[in-house]
This record gives C-alpha cells, structure tokens and sequence, in this order.
C-alpha cells in the first residue's frame, strides 16, 4: 500500500501541523531555506519513493516566494519519484486576476495552474476560490472546499440573534452568503453598489431587510478591507443594530488593520488558511482552523472516497 | 512586415535603456507594480498584435519576484496576440541547480526552462549560461553569447602585461579561461582545489607558471567571493606580481564585497548583466556593459542572421 505523507512548505506550517494531527501523521522531514543569493534550496530528508504525497502551501505573501516553493518542491518529489503528488492549497494567490478585465492583461491564475500542472502536481485541493471558475484552469483533478459552514459553526455557538440577516457585500457574494443563511436559517440582504456618474463617490443601496437587525457580512477574502468596512457602514446607516464579518482568506494588506479597527465592525471571523503575523492578531479578529477540515478531506481522497458531503452541511 | 519591440521589466532597467539604444528603437510602454497584497500587475499600454516582441529580464535577485514579471509579462504578450515572445535573460538566475547532486534534489534550471515555455516563449537570448548543457533544457531555440570577448576588450585596452596569464579558478572554467587567453595572446594556469582529508582544510595547488607575472582570473559569476578571493590569495602567494579578477555575472551576495576588498584583487572587471545598487558599485569594481552585444544580437535574429558571428572573435 503507497503511504500518505504530508510535506509543509514555508507559507502556513501551524495549519499544516494541525492537518497532519487530523490526518494522523507526522509531518514529512525537509528544509526548505535559502541560499546566500536568495535561490531557493529544498533538501527533502526522507525517502518518498512510490509515496502519496501531499504538500501544504498557500500562496499568500510574499506570493512569489511561496508559489516558487510550492514549484521547486514538486520539481524535486517527482523527479524523486512520488507516486502521486497532491497540492494542498488553502488560499490560491493571483486569483483575482482570473479573467482579461481590460487589453493586455495576463491571466495569472490560469498561468500558476498551468506551472503547477507543468512542475507536476497529480491532484489540487483548494479552499474558497475567488472564483469557481478557477476549476477548469486544470486538467488535472480538483477537490473544493468551502469555508462557511465552518464559519456557521462559529455564529451558530457565538453572536448569534434569531434576528439576523447575512449580508453579501455585492452581487458576486451572493451564492455564499445564501449558502451561510442558509446554515444560519437567517434570511439574506445584498449590498448594491452604484457609480450614478464617472468621477462621483459610489452609492451603497441595500437590497433586503437590515433595519433593527443583527448584520453578519461573509466574503471570500478581505485584502485592503475597503469594500467590507464601507459596507458595514452602510448597514449600520440603514438601522442594523451591530455588524459581524466574516471571510475565509485573511488577505488583510495595506490599510485593512486600520480599517477595521476603525470601522463599526464588532468582530471579524475569518480562518487559518492564511498565517496572520502578530501585528494582524488583534482583538477584533477570531481565527478558527480549516485544519480538520483539510486533514479529513486528504483522508478521504486518500481512500478514494467523495470529498463534497464534508461541506454539504455544518463541519463536525 | 512586423514590428520590432522591446520591453522592459524591473531588473535591470539601464541595460535594457541600452540594449534598446543599441538596437534603434525605444522600450514599449509598460507599467509593471504591485497590488497591495504584493500581486504583480502588468500592463502593456501600446498594442502589440502581430509583432516581434522582445523582453529584457535577468533573474536576479530577487529572483522570484523577477522570474515571475518575467512570466506573467510573457503570458499577456501570448494574449496579446504578439507574433514572437523572445526572451533576452541575461542573468539566468536558479542555473547551478542544473543537476541532481543529491539524492531528492529539485532541478531548478530545468524547471525554469519548462515555467518559461509553458508561459508562451518562443525563443531564448542568453549570456554565459552557468553551464551550457542548459541550452538543452529548452526545446525552443535559444543563442547563447559570451561574455569574455567583452572582457578580453577590456583588459586590451587596460592593465594588460606581455608577462600576463590567465588564470581559471577550477577546472570547470577552463574553456572559458581559455578563450580569453586567446584573446588575449597570453597562456593560462588553473586553481587546483583539492582537500587532502575529510575535514581538512582545501589545499589550492596552481598548475601553471605564475611566478613574477600578472594573474587574470576569469569565472562565469561571482556570488559570495570565497572562491575567487582565496584563489587570488594563493596566486599572490605563489608570486604572481599582482591579481585581476574578471566575470560575466556579479551576483555579489552576502560577504563579498568585504572579501573582495580585503583581497589581493586589484580590479573586479564585470559586465552590466546585473544592475549593481550603490553600495556593490566600489572602486576596485569595473563595469563593461554587454548592451551593445545584446542589441547586436536581437538585430541579427530580427533579420535571421546567425548570431554565432559575434563573440567568435572580439567584441567591436
Ligand atoms: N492582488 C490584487 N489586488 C487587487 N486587485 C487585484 C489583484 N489581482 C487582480 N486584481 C484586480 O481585481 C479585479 C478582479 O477582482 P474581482 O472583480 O473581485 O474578481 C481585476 O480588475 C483585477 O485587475
Ligand atoms: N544559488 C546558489 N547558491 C549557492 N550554491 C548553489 C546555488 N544553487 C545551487 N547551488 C549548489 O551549487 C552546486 C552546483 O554548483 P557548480 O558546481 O558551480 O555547478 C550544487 O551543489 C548546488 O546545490
């Protein structure tokens, strides 16, 4: 029987400990650092001949780094001779540029899925993509998870009002959040916003039922924090008595800190599947762990058994 | 007949100014910068449908972020409709991961090759390759041109001595040593490095006579310096009058500029295929720029002539 082993790159190694603990495996030995010119040098440390191997990488900041490791280090397990070389990655960087949105543009998630499958990734797991789409990037198989049902969990056990309302701060959320009401058996609302003229500050018009009640915003990521903080304003202005936000990717660049600390935003839940730096823990932010969740997703494809009823539901 | 254009990324933007110059023409428009999560956004802001399009880009450090401008900018020029996508690197960084030296190892170099084809190259234009046997990694064309013609131009002109030799630091770089010799009209010596015990220190034995005369070294690049260095401290001792050290590639990392100026090394002459920031640019630091050669190089594939020509002789 091929063994399952789980390598952790540099991006996230707190949720690749926590999936190797739900999987039940040691976490497999390697160095991953660099040399004096900044070159990237990888020794794997353990035989993995014929092994199932599964790496844990995000591609979040410094994105070229850590997309550049995820690729050396499957160059280096298939050329030593991996049976399979499945590619965990919680957040996919590049994502947002999915599509030419103007001439000349480059499509980079379709490039890194074509270098992945170049440098010789067998499989993809992947959490939340900014866009679904993204899935036929790849030719090769691709399990998808989705983050909310553990963020129901998490307003399901905490600040939750049987007068909510799951709020998608635009038109392109609003699957998700239905997913979260849904889950949350709360009714949902839509953030519509609108430039009536070019050169004029955009109007926040909301469609739905918030006056009186409790907002829980959801997004797939939150970077500068700009969209999530004027819309829980916005809610606020239109007679919501408090707001919570949640995301699965924790992008928070630039001035998003400062944003929400600054915003009437009481608290932001958001996942692991990005290493919030210590100056980014602040008391606003709740973290839960998408690492049981991904260690029993790398169970079940590793017995060949369907990933999807993992997310079908709430996440026990 | 289609257009000739060369753009520049962020590397080494005053040789690609004079690669341009070179060649008559000036650098398309472009902006490449980052989003605020650190995300490479490139624009092309001048139509590029139908042409010959030529990228300037060493890999240097940093060598991700360098590598992937290099791949995103290749891949909107694909989208773009660009007729060719030629690739001028003239620092082709991840080259000494050629081989698997250990077991498990990655072969970066290889990987490179295949991220830059897979993106939509069409033809690679390179500089003293670490080692030539990379021109096999590609199965697109690719000239490969030499740096010591440029080199042999300098010392020409400078600092030589009818009572000159060269001097290669290993035995890999004798062709190299000996083609500037040649040029040069002087004999060569090589650095012997051998260590006698496990754990003993290397012992550099010189073949060749170097007693009372001026020793030229010669290597394709310098990184942190240990090996040229301590080469020109066995040359001194072993009565060379004095030290010249040249390379193609001034890589410079770590301790090397404290080690070069602390050696017996006179004049470090080096080529602008890496931009040096201030703090590398010392006195005892010379550079020769191969602009002139690299631009020589694009108008002769533009018109389908061998580029061979060039570096068989002199550089003028
Ligand atoms: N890293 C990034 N940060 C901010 N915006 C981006 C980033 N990458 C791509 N974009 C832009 O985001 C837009 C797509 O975002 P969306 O509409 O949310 O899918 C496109 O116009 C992209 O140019
Ligand atoms: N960026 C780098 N800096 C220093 N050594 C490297 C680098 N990349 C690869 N190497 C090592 O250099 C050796 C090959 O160098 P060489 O013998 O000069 O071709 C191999 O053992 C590599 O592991």
């Amino acid at each position: 029987d091929p063994k399952l082993k789980i390598f952790a790159l540099n991006s996230n190694k707190p949720l690749a400990e926590k999936i190797a603990e739900a999987v039940g495996v040691k976490l497999g030995k390697t160095s991953v650092d660099r040399f004096s010119d900044g070159e990237i040098r990888i020794n794997i440390e353990e035989s993995i001949r014929g092994d199932q191997v599964y790496i844990i990488q995000s591609t979040s900041a410094p994105v070229n780094d850590n997309l550049m490791e995820l690729l050396i280090m499957i160059d280096a397990l298939r050329r030593a001779s991996a049976k399979t070389i499945n590619v965990v990655i919680p957040y996919y960087g590049y994502a947002r540029q999915d599509r030419k949105a103007r001439s000349r543009e480059p499509i980079t998630a379709k490039l890194v899925a074509n270098m992945l499958e170049t440098a010789g990734a067998t499989r993809i797991l992947a959490l939340d993509l900014h866009a679904a789409q993204i899935q036929g990037f790849f030719d090769i198989p691709l399990d998808h998870l989705m983050g909310a049902p553990l963020l129901a969990d998490y307003f399901l056990t905490n600040h939750l009002d049987e007068n909510a309302v799951v709020v998608s701060p635009d038109h392109g959320g609003v699957t998700r959040a239905r997913k979260l009401a849904e889950l949350l058996k709360v009714p949902i609302a839509i953030i519509d916003k609108r430039r009536p003229r070019a050169n004029v500050a955009e109007v926040m018009n909301i469609i739905g039922d918030v006056k009186g009640k409790r907002a829980i915003m959801i997004d797939d990521m939150i970077d500068t924090a700009g969209t999530i903080t004027l819309g829980a304003q916005a809610l606020m202005d239109a007679g919501a008595t408090d707001v919570y936000a949640s995301c699965t990717h924790p992008v928070l660049s630039g001035p998003a800190i400062e944003r929400i600390e600054k915003s009437p935003i009481k608290k932001l839940i958001v996942t692991d599947s990005i290493e919030l730096p210590a100056e980014k823990q602040i008391d606003k932010i709740v973290q839960v762990s998408v690492g049981q969740l991904m260690g029993q997703a790398i169970k079940f494809i590793h017995e060949n058994k369907p990933v999807s009823p993992l997310f079908k539901n709430r996440f026990h």
